[in-house]
C-alpha cells in the first residue's frame, strides 16, 4: 500500500508520501514514490504515485524517455491541464497493456497518480489523475487530494488545512497526516519524502527525506504525541 | 456504514457508537447500535452492532425473546465467554438463515458485533464477535476494539489510549474518535451514544446521546478544533 497527499495552497504546493511497497506482509520493500520534473526555468513538476509498482516505473521511465527524445513531453507543454492529459493518456496505455490473461488471475496493474507543479504564465497545478486516464484538478474549497490509504491521515488535514494556510504550518499538517497513518498501517512505513514548491520559484530543491533516526522528525513526533495527550487530558467535562 | 468503539480498561467499560444507517446516500436513518442488557445485580452486558441493520435488529429481537423466555440466555450464563459463544452461534445462524438466492444477487446480510460487560464473579470483559460466529477477546495490551468504519478515528486512540487511562480521559478519547469518523465519512453521523460502565458496579445507567444541537459536545468539538490548529501552528520546525 501507499499513502501519500498532494496540497495547492496560495504560497504554493506540497507533496509528501511514504516509501513502503509490499506483496504481502512479508514482502516489503522501500522506494520513493515522488518524481521530479523540471527545467528549472518554465517548467517545475512533481508526480507522486500509488498502485502497482511496476506500472508507475514504466510510466516515470516513458515520461522520462519522451523529454530526452525531446517529442511531446512534460517540459514541453504550455498547460499543466495539457501535462495531465499526457500523463493520464500515458498510464491508461500501461495499464491496458498487460494481457487479459494476466487479468484473470486477479493481478492488478492500476495505478492513480497525483501531478502537481507550474508552467510559466499559469498559476500553480494540482491533479489527480484516474487509472482511467481522466483526472481532476483541486480548488481553493477542496486544495487537497490523498491516494492510496487516505482515511487515518485525513481528520488531520479536514481539521487544520485551508487554502490560505502557510506553507509551513501545512507542512506540519502534512507531517502528522503521514505519521498517523505510518503508525496505524503496517502496509504504509518510513521513510517518507516532503517536497515544497514556493509559487513562482520554478525551483524544486525544497525535498526532505524524513527516516526513524531523523532527530528532528522524532522530536516533532514527541512533541505531537505530548500534545495530544495534554489536549485529551484537559478536555471539556462530558457529564455521563 | 457505522462506527462503534469499545474499551476495556483498568476502571471499567466504554462503549460508543454513531447512529447512521444507509442504503445508498439517498436513503439514510438514525438507528441505535447499542443495546444493554442487565437484571442490575449480577448480569451487565451491552452489544455495539455493525453490519446489515435487519440482522442485528433480528439478534438483539431473538436474545431479549430468550430472556423472557427464560431460556438459556444471556443473563443467565456464569461468564461472559460463554455470552459471546452464545451470541455468536446465534448471529451465524441468523446470517446463515437467508436464502443462497439473496446471496447470489450481492445482498450482505453480514455483520460484526462487540460485546461487553461483567458477570459476577469475573471481572469485566470485552469481545469482537465475527459473522462466522467466533470471537476474540481484548488484552491489556489491545484495550480496545473497532467495528464498521474504523481507520478515521484509529490515530487518536493509538496516541492517547492505554489500559490504565482513567475512564474520564478515555471517553475524551473515544468522542474525539467518533467525531474525527463524522466529520470524514457521510455514512456515519451524529447523534452519537455513549455508555459507561464501572468496574463492579453492575449498573449501566451512565448512558448519554449527543446530537448536533447539545452545546456542551459542541464547546467540546471547538475545543478540540482550536487545541489541534494551536499545536499544528507551534510544531517544532522541520527544515525542508
Amino acid at each position: 500500500m501507499t499513502y501519500c497527499v498532494a496540497m495547492n495552497l496560495e504560497q504554493g504546493l506540497l507533496f509528501g508520501g511514504d516509501t513502503r511497497t509490499n506483496a504481502g506482509v512479508d514482502h516489503i520493500s522501500t522506494f520513493r514514490k515522488l518524481y521530479t520534473f523540471s527545467n528549472d526555468k518554465t517548467h517545475a513538476l512533481a508526480i507522486l504515485c500509488s498502485g502497482n509498482l511496476g506500472t508507475s516505473q514504466a510510466l516515470i521511465e516513458l515520461l522520462r524517455k519522451e523529454i530526452r527524445a525531446n517529442e511531446s513531453n512534460l517540459l514541453n507543454h504550455t498547460s499543466l491541464f495539457d501535462c495531465a492529459k499526457h500523463v493520464g493518456k500515458r498510464l491508461r496505455e500501461i495499464i491496458h497493456g498487460y494481457s487479459e490473461e494476466d487479468y484473470d488471475k486477479k493481478v492488478d496493474f492500476s495505478g492513480s497518480l497525483l501531478l502537481g507543479g507550474q508552467i510559466k504564465g499559469e498559476a500553480p497545478r494540482l491533479f489527480f489523475v484516474y487509472p482511467q486516464g481522466n483526472f481532476i484538478e483541486s480548488t481553493r474549497e477542496t486544495p487537497y487530494f490523498q491516494i492510496g490509504e487516505h482515511k487515518y491521515g485525513k481528520p488531520i488535514l479536514e481539521r487544520t488545512l485551508e487554502y490560505t494556510t502557510p506553507l509551513n504550518i501545512a507542512l506540519s499538517s502534512m507531517v502528522v497526516s503521514l505519521d498517523s497513518t505510518i503508525k496505524s498501517n503496517l502496509s504504509v512505513g518510513l521513510p517518507m519524502d516532503v517536497l515544497i514548491y514556493e509559487k513562482d520559484s520554478f525551483n524544486l530543491d525544497r525535498y526532505r527525506r524524513f527516516n526513524e533516526y531523523d532527530q528532528e522528525f522524532l522530536a516533532a513526533r514527541k512533541y505531537w504525541l505530548d500534545g495530544l495527550r495534554r489536549l485529551i487530558e484537559e478536555f471539556p467535562e462530558l457529564k455521563v
